[in-house]
């Protein structure tokens, strides 16, 4: 189209795998494209093809964004973030980008003297401008000393370098009320790159937190014991009141919430007062075992992953499987894959199923169950069955089962390491407390990750000792109108001590392990410090690696099975103590990219 | 049960009408009941049968809420809120509730000497006691003067009147920071009530902000054509890129989203760029017609409104109904009455149609068209078809109908004044922009309400001369999984001039006018110093009245009519430019007490 301008879309404005952004963008008349790093990461779109994919679409790569935090007041890490920028500058010259964003550093260590700061940008523009690369320097709103336009001006224009130039955000300009004007008198030639957004006018005050975000005690980060002692102290009698305004408990089924919210004042009264005790909660010691409904294709795959069939229940087409301390039983009953229990081992079941009951959780008939053995269940929110056991106690559940006298020589699964459990949209702050309260965990971890097809939200409960672990996770949003079934499935993440060896005997004995992009080891490459073989056998096998201070977490998944469940096997490092949320996104993306090739091998 | 306290539950914490809150409550096992006054309001039945339904129910009536803005520092204004009071103590007899809830103020008017503040709590309670009630203040956090339990002790201690004492909330208290421990020091008889929440740790600052609330230009509040100028003056010539993170656009189809972003860029370079400058967007000079699908219910409803069916369509069953300026079309397609069809009176059509098709607009199939005349028409987001009329005219799309010479003396409605349309959760944005730049209309009210069953957001859109006004509305999170069909209807507002009478001509033609319960008027002569033969006419006619410093809004709503619509007679006083927000939520409320109503008597 002849105009006076082009038009450019990030395509972390659109959802969907970056092939998905790319045929979108073009459809809609746009002429170029920003490439947005983790859209890159998680696609197995080498960067030459993505290239060749946006030429024959016709749209040009405007822009490969973001690189944050290049400065630094330490000068071996200001050298690390070089060294990790020539990678990126190797992506660039694939993808056919000549120009990438480099935000403002948010970094304790960011540089707050302005000549400091130019030369840095010099020296990293010098090793762009040698390779015909443009560096875009952008102040974010919230850059730790570099937040406004015209002090990212002033750093540029000391720096002085053809190759370094400003990109200017809209977002991060008006969202702080600097007044746009001044930019006319920046050299045209100084502005490398425009983005673009509007925004309503927000403040998330007291108010608006207080109208829309409260949760029921125990849901949130209060500390309402601590507030409640001393309402009592002073002698208060009437009752304890709740007064939550929250979006999507306006919306919800009443009688649910409010059993939610009952739940909700006996567990603070009990944590407040004496005479307020429910029935105790028996200490959980592990995970007992992990039911999960199923067609004939799992039970191959627990095979492959070095699990022994070593039961047949005597009445009922469930089969369990062992390694390690991992149990998993299979329910053989044809449906897709999906988990039907989850059996925590408890130092007293019907002590822990009676409190429960206190708890308004609702007792689960017997015949619901997959045991002969009067195991004591109940009804998580998401329509789990939980159920408590004592294995090796006299109402052992595995007596319902007839030894097969099957072994297997495993592959280095310990035992059950957590189990995902993707929540309904409005029952996620609900599961929250029940499993506080009913089990007696604790919040272990929060967080929220920008998916390939929406926002979710993530939080683990846990009990000290980390021998049972939940990973919950809720897409608020997700609809799905547009891509069915990419809905977040639910997994078991099995513990192993060497996750490279246990992966590889899995791959051998046939698993149907989840193929990670290249992008993304090329962007390991780049982040970590880790040697060359070590990518190379991540590689090869799919392990996914993220890390922090306290240690490292590893995954190898497996593809989904049959239904919404797959397998993980996982190893920690040091004291990690998260649920591999960092890497999600790249693991979604690939789950939805092995759906997508079989479905396109069937049709 | 047995147990050392009592729970009870405000009725804010969950969805759906009184009674559906009532039952959830005492079913969950709840011992009583805050009544939230709007869920009074909104209900039909008297305050002594929600006495009667608590009682048996086995719930008590714990406390009455909120009385807001009590404290005044203009007298005659500190005597029109003790009137107020003394109206809510009536509702409170009646309700058997001995506790009312005082917020602290926050208007202008706020009182902020404690002594004076202590003075008119003083005066408050002295009423209050006389009648056997109690006073229970509590300390907003955003509260004017008053926003700390400290300071609202202060005013209690100083008032020192047996019926007055404090309500303490956790969320006021904890969000703010405050340490709870000094409550132990206070008298346990002067804390009359305890409200109880959690919360998450939210602050949404600049980042959160961008992360998930970015939108595309022309759909937020930023300023971007005065942004872009000076940009564009000193010399930029690179792309005008989108980044917009949304978490709504983050999980919608791409393809559409992408179409939505390369709008906003047409839109905004036009907005800034002469040689950018699209097809002008010719004057929009009113509504022509809104088109109804329907079966056949509507049209009597249309006479008995006075419409008269002044034309039968050629070729197609449909009927053309007008009154004043009002221009209806009755598709008598025989499916749920929806609004089909959009016109606006263009001053060149076929201009704005080529206008729209710029904007990527979808042109609409001829034969899709009420009308056999080449109506130019494109498809809005929603589906709406949306035509261009310039009515009188060679062109005239009145040509295809045969006249009836029907007509009808007509009740007073003088024109359309604005079309309802509820959008789909992920098109509300694209929505409004589509509006802006298509038809030239501009944002004219924003809004939200907490509806019975979930929280809705609004916006209204118009020309300058308020001849076309489109009022749209979202459900974010609602999903309606446990009350299927209450979703936001659509609806016709028809601008008259005495809606009183209006409203009784209609009647007793047989219009099936929207009954309001008389909670609503009994809090309206609380709040407003209206003749009372003036409510009770508006009691009679179900007249809802709301107003602000412009001028008043007085709105008298049909049931909705078989399908997704419902019709409004509405008269604007002054300067009033709102859309009926404020009383929506009574208003669904009784639609949907309608619909059940409708359904019992079916089953």
């Amino acid at each position: 189209m002849s105009r006076d301008f082009r038009t450019a879309i990030a395509t972390v404005c659109l959802s969907g795998a970056l092939e998905d952004k790319l045929a979108a963008a073009a459809s809609a008349g746009f002429d170029g494209v920003e490439i947005f790093e983790p859209d890159l990461v998680a696609s197995p779109l080498p960067p030459g093809e993505v290239r060749l994919r946006c030429a024959d679409l016709g749209l040009s790569v405007d822009l490969y964004q973001p690189f944050r935090d290049l400065d630094s007041t330490v000068p071996d890490r200001f050298a690390a973030n070089l060294r990790r920028a020539e990678r990126k500058f190797d992506v660039m010259e694939e993808l056919g980008a000549d120009t990438v964003l480099v935000c403002s550093s948010v970094a304790d260590d960011a540089v707050e003297d302005l000549d400091v700061l130019a030369e840095q940008l010099r020296e990293l523009a010098e090793r762009a401008g040698a390779r015909g690369l443009r560096i875009a320097y952008e102040a974010l709103a919230w850059g730790r000393h570099v937040n406004t336009y015209d002090r990212s001006w002033e750093a540029v224009r000391r720096a002085d370098h053809p190759a370094l130039g400003l990109c200017l955000d809209s977002f991060h300009i008006l969202s702080r009320g600097s007044d746009p004007a001044g930019i006319a008198g920046i050299p045209g030639e100084k502005l490398f790159f425009l983005q673009l957004a509007d925004a309503p006018h927000l403040s998330m005050d007291v108010l608006q937190w207080s109208r829309h975000h409260r949760l029921f005690p125990g849901q949130g980060a209060f500390d309402l014991p601590g507030f409640l002692a001393p309402v009592l102290a002073a002698g208060y009698s009437g009752p304890l009141s709740l007064e939550v305004f929250n979006d999507v408990f306006r919306q919800a089924d009443p009688a649910r919430a409010a059993v939610d919210a009952h739940r909700s004042l006996l567990a603070l009264a009990e944590a407040t007062l004496p005479a307020a005790a429910g029935p105790p909660a028996p200490a959980v010691r592990g995970h007992a075992f992990v039911e999960l409904s199923a067609d004939d294709s799992l039970s191959p795959v627990l095979a492959a992953l070095g699990f022994a069939r070593t039961g047949q229940h005597r009445t009922k087409p469930v089969e369990r499987w062992e390694q390690g301390s991992a149990r998993i039983l299979v329910n053989r009953s044809g449906s897709p894959a999906a988990v039907g229990a989850l059996a925590v081992e408890s130092a007293d079941p019907s002590g822990a199923a009676h409190r429960a009951t206190w708890l308004d959780a609702t007792r689960l008939p017997r015949e619901r169950g997959p045991a002969e053995a009067d195991l004591a269940a109940v009804t998580a929110p998401d329509g789990t069955a939980l159920f408590f056991c004592r294995t090796g106690s006299e109402e052992d559940w595995t007596g319902d089962f007839v030894p097969t006298g099957e072994t297997a020589p495993g592959i280095g699964v310990t035992a059950i390491d957590h189990v995902g459990l993707a929540q309904p949209f409005d029952h996620f702050d609900e599961a929250v407390l029940f499993y506080r309260s009913v089990l007696g965990l604790e919040p272990a971890a929060d967080g929220e990750f920008a998916a390939p097809f929406g926002l979710v939200r993530s939080r683990a409960v846990a009990d000290a000792d980390r021998r049972v672990r939940l990973a919950l996770t809720v897409s608020l949003l997700r609809r799905g109108e547009w891509a069915p079934g990419v809905s977040e499935p639910q997994y078991v993440a099995l513990a192993v001590d060497d996750v490279v060896a246990a992966a590889r005997a899995a791959r051998a004995a046939g698993a149907p392990l989840l193929a990670i992009p290249d992008n993304y080891y090329a962007d390991l490459a780049a982040r970590l410090d880790l040697p060359a073989e070590r990518i190379a056998e991540y590689r090869e096998l799919g392990v996914l690696h993220e890390e922090n201070p306290d240690g490292a977490y590893l995954q190898v998944c497996t593809e989904v099975l049959g239904g919404r469940v797959f397998l993980a096997l996982v190893q920690r490092l040091g004291e990690y103590d998260g649920y591999g949320w960092t890497d999600a996104p790249v693991r979604m993306a690939a789950h939805r990219r092995r759906r997508l090739a079989r479905e396109h091998a069937h049709a």
